[in-house]
């Protein structure tokens, strides 16, 4: 029996016209660096958009599905791009100024850009590369910065300002299917290519509508939403496109990610909730520690991107009144994945043993754990499986990539569609997700997993271990066994036997590394988190000096 | 460019499991009218829902869309019913049990219900139809109530709760298209037989996510939620589905809508936020004024159906503490279409002005005003036209009937496809809505809109006139000029030109009847609304006695 429901698609121009008509006088406030931010009204970004989206298609010719990139901080402009670009039926992709050069290049011939806006700013790591993007026909520049270096390059050079001024302010914006793809955004691993996901309009409104629940972050009219998370991660975790659905103003940082403006944009400007990843919190709390602010108009610090030290979170709570909540998601969870808001009645040590976990599963994400055998483990708080998630705004594919085209068994999505996040933890009986590990680092024993992280943490809290990695070696009776590596601090003179033993203390004894070598430091991985492959292969290689205890 | 997005479809049952799981320590908290209400965890009733389905399918042989009707007061079974129907693929369809009872026979009927649930307390209203109902094979019966009246009925009666006892608690949802109709509603207006509007799973689904964002009410793990509005009203404004989604609890008031159980229930049980119709808080404010209660608890008092009156506002605010807030819908809006909060920032007579208005549109609900001629009116705040809605829990259609299956211009849905709500209003330009009229009602005189509510209520604030309607009347040269029927006190001696001079002090000129009579009452609907459409007919068979004046 069909419904007699309205078929009204889900759509990026639909949360632009809902926020710049209905919340017109909700803001984007730019911080400059001097002075007064910049203010622009929804109304006014909403015409604008109309404007570029028109400069777009009349001026630059980009038609269909076409991709138009940012190279941008988080700034008006480049919400602007966020809103007209999918409203228009384009797609935005939006490039991490922070990859690799080389990665920079292979992605952008890859989605194969027919525009680029870019900010003045970042014109320096933008025009050496043109010459190897040859999909490229336009660079937009917007804000401040040395126009110089574009003298001579091949494609179209357009003043942002200047494209977009006397265009209607008004765009008929087309009756998309809402499972179009809105938005690109590229993940890369620490193996192969980079890989796309393709948001839909679908996936960005269901996903904006969730962020505005309690179960998330409950924006409203009162809110001002500061992402300090670059708009070129995972969307800015949703919060431009949902701000600008729930009418939250936002404080928009541009390239002024220091500790110290943070700290003035937020005494100044006043924001309700914020997002970074834990080494911008770990700076700003320096920040406030050494110069007093009054950053109370916080009600929630959100992290995300990797655990946040729990004394991180009680420092900030206990020093400065800031509240700080954790997140989990990845760019193939578009990326709101859990939210560690307590349950109802809970508080005291109950209450930060919820708060230190990742969170709890919000609706439209469905969870389940699978174990070493491929069986589904239960909730039980204790069973440690890979995460595996599926729902409207998760990843089932690759954009134009093998994994895409063609999924096999073993891939990153499993034989019934669902996206394998690479994470191993544990779920609560109401839903609380705990990660423990990387899928790819834990060490498979006899059937049983043992996590390479609690062990690590364990060894690293023993007084004369500076820093301690634990990879799967093979083994002949149990499949992989834990090897740990240590290295010792200065004068440092624990036998293995004892550092087992304090280990013993602490986890199961079948969980305890029988191989053990100290070496003088573990390999890291250019954003600094332990390379275990190299590691891995030492041992292979037979390049460590392996003591064999217990 | 397709996205690469699992495509998951937002279905009923998603949001069962996602209650049932991560929210499963919340409860349905139903009033029974003597010591301590009865409590369910949301664990239990998604148990209780697969047994529920299970007995459908397995013993009463329900399949695929076939309609299961409801005959029942807020309580956990009723609730149970809300999950489990849809769920399993099935169309709930909830029964009015204030309507006329040849009503009910004819919506049964048109449905081609199979199944009824009921309470027991509600069989002396079920049990003299069934010999009318035909299609209805079983009657299963919740609750207390004498079961005797059932004795020699056709249909099998079966009682609820040995009926789903022992059958499995967990049921494998299938897998729907969102598309597909799961529960089914009808409205009953003045004239024609009643309409069917068959909401999907992405209806529900969608609106319940809308609910629970900031724009509306925003239900956390930390709220209680209190439908007063039954749940054959518009899916008691969507609470139900809503507060499952998000992890609120539910106050089921069962069949104690009185003032005292309901003054009772708020202080005992506490709930945050609370919907109805203004006469039951007309009622509760009665109550609250008499007998002393706590009911601080309440953060929001949800009012809609019609206008809640300035001064019941007023008295709740400054007498209780209570925090009135409007809201606009209908059954062919799911209902969520306006919600009043004010906009950011604004306070005192400002922030009154935008509370007594009937509200924002939330994001997904868009809004047009169509004015006399069919132009398309701006947000003006004084421009009134017909409203018209378009969203994804909008109807385009009803279910079954000649106005579904064959939409004509100057029917109840534009020819794009749009909803003609006809209600007439102005709509700010920050989109608040305030309604002025009926659209049969509004006066058409000379290309502009006269709103027969705003006369009649000037008038009735004359001291000497007891009630008054407006209605329009035919005029060779203005195409419809109003006739204003007036009550007048006991004792009074007003004359109409002082009448229509009081009346000149408040609106424009052209708006001020000519036609006048007295009535020694108006005519009035079963519900004791005015009746415009005999009066008009009286005035056209010349049974008034006019003056003209002016």
């Amino acid at each position: 029996m069909q419904s007699t429901m309205q078929d009204v698609p889900l759509l990026v121009s639909r949360i632009l016209t809902h926020g710049a008509t209905i919340h017109g006088k909700a803001e984007a406030i730019t911080w400059t660096g001097e002075g007064e931010p910049h203010r622009r009204s929804y109304a006014e970004i909403g015409a604008r958009s109309a404007q570029l989206a028109h400069a777009l298609h009349d001026e630059l010719g980009v038609r269909g599905d076409e991709r138009v990139a940012t190279l941008m901080w988080n700034n008006s402009e480049h919400l602007e791009a966020y809103l007209a670009i999918p409203s228009m039926g384009a797609v935005l992709h939006t490039l991490n100024l922070r990859l690799p050069v080389e990665q920079l290049v292979w992605i952008v011939n890859h989605a194969a850009d027919r525009v680029v806006l870019v900010n003045g700013s970042l014109l320096p790591l933008l025009a050496p590369l043109l010459p190897h993007l040859p999909t490229v026909e336009h660079v937009v520049v917007a804000g401040p910065g040395d126009r110089s270096v574009l003298e001579g390059v091949r494609p179209h050079v357009h003043e942002y300002e200047e494209l977009i001024a006397g265009h209607a302010q008004h765009f008929d914006w087309p009756e998309l299917d809402e499972r179009e793809a809105a938005a690109l955004c590229y993940t890369s691993g620490t193996t192969g290519d980079p890989k796309g996901v393709a948001y839909s309009h679908r996936s960005l409104y269901l996903h904006s509508m969730q962020v505005n629940n309690a179960e998330a972050f409950a924006l409203g009219g009162q809110d001002i939403a500061l992402p300090v998370v670059p708009m070129f991660h995972v969307n800015a975790w949703g919060l431009p496109h949902a701000s600008f659905m729930a009418g939250a103003s936002l404080l928009m940082p541009d390239r002024f990610l220091q500790p110290a403006p943070l700290a003035e944009m937020i005494e100044t400007v006043r924001p309700t909730i914020a997002a970074a990843v834990p080494t911008i919190w770990q700076g700003l709390l320096g920040e406030l520690d050494a110069t007093k602010r009054d950053v109370t108009s916080l009600r929630n610090v959100v992290i995300g991107g990797s655990a946040c030290p729990p004394s991180l979170m009680r420092a900030f709570e206990e020093r400065h009144g800031l509240r700080v909540v954790h997140a989990w998601g990845m760019t193939e969870t578009s990326p709101l994945g859990t939210v560690s808001h307590p349950p109802a009645g809970v508080s005291g040590d109950e209450e930060w043993a919820y708060r230190g976990m990742q969170g709890r599963f919000p609706a439209s994400v469905e969870a389940r754990l699978v174990g070493p055998d491929g069986v589904h483990l239960p909730w039980d708080g204790e069973s440690a499986g890979e995460l595996e998630v599926r729902g409207p705004w998760i990843a089932g594919a690759y954009y134009g990539g093998t994994e895409g085209a063609d999924q096999r068994p073993g891939d990153k999505f499993s034989p019934d569609g669902w996206l394998r996040t690479g994470d191993v933890g544990t779920i609560t009986p109401d839903g609380y997700l705990t990660l423990t590990d990387r899928a790819k680092d834990v060490i498979k024993s006899g059937g049983e997993w043992i996590s390479s992280v609690e062990l690590e943490n364990h060894l690293m809290a023993h007084p004369e271990i500076a820093e301690a990695a634990v990879v799967a070696v093979p083994d002949d009776k149990w499949g992989e066994r834990p090897l740990a590596a240590v290295v010792l601090r200065e004068g440092a003179n624990a036998a293995f036997e004892e550092l087992r033993a304090f280990l013993g203390e602490r986890v199961a004894r079948w969980q305890l590394p029988e191989r053990w070598t100290v070496v003088t430091s573990v390999p890291k991985t250019s954003v600094g988190k332990f390379d275990k492959k190299v590691l891995r292969k030492q041992y292979a290689d037979g390049e460590l000096t392996i003591t064999r205890v217990g």
